[in-house]
């Protein structure tokens, strides 16, 4: 799987796994922008323990982003991931938040209410059976 | 989310997420075996990074896995997330493949090669948006 490939299937993916140092995993949602990955603290119910993750990428901003494709038929299996470096920033939330808005309809009913989390990609792979 | 119900939807999960030291991730295919995640290097197609979770396990063997459910009803979200320590082993084979064949059917088809990747649950918690 090429770059670009790698790249549009981590864009149109509707949910990603976030692994944090710990190692520390969530499921989260999620836009691409360039090559940034970037994601908003909502208002989905929570326990506190979901913002493991930001004092994670305080501590250390190292990260890896999953997503993929799983089905009965193991010749269709896929992945992709991407590694970067997080931060955790409270500006340009009104643009990120537009992404995110555009991608899943469900944010016309949840709140975003930030911080952001935002990913720079140093490294895209990807997988795949076929 | 009790940790019974957890362990249960963790059990019948048939794809998990794999966080290593790094962070690294990768999905897997495992069987639950008492408070024990366990899996097995198969001969799925793979690239020879796929086996980074075996060299960080030895490294560190603190790893994470996270099963979930997603779908377009955010009230129907949940997850469960299995916090553990992993060793790689070569002894205990047998039974392990046995657990995996008989959860996964596509094991008729496809070489369980070994080693094993099994993981102590140290703790075990859980999230469910209902």
């Amino acid at each position: 799987m090429d770059e670009t490939d790698a790249l549009l299937r981590l864009a149109r993916a509707q949910v990603g796994y976030l692994a944090t140092v710990g190692p520390h995993i969530v499921p989260f949602v999620f836009a691409v922008d360039g090559h940034r990955i970037v994601s908003m603290v909502d208002a989905k119910p929570k326990t506190t323990t979901h913002l493991q993750r930001i004092q994670n990428i305080r501590s250390n901003p190292s990260v890896s982003v999953l997503v993929d494709h799983y089905e009965e038929n193991w010749s269709r299996l896929w992945w992709v991931r991407a590694d970067g470096t997080a931060r955790v920033a409270d500006e340009d939330l009104d643009h990120i938040a537009a992404l995110l808005q555009a991608k899943y309809p469900q944010y016309a009913d949840v709140d975003l209410i930030g911080p952001a989390i935002i990913v720079d990609i140093e490294r895209i792979t990807g997988w795949s059976a076929e």
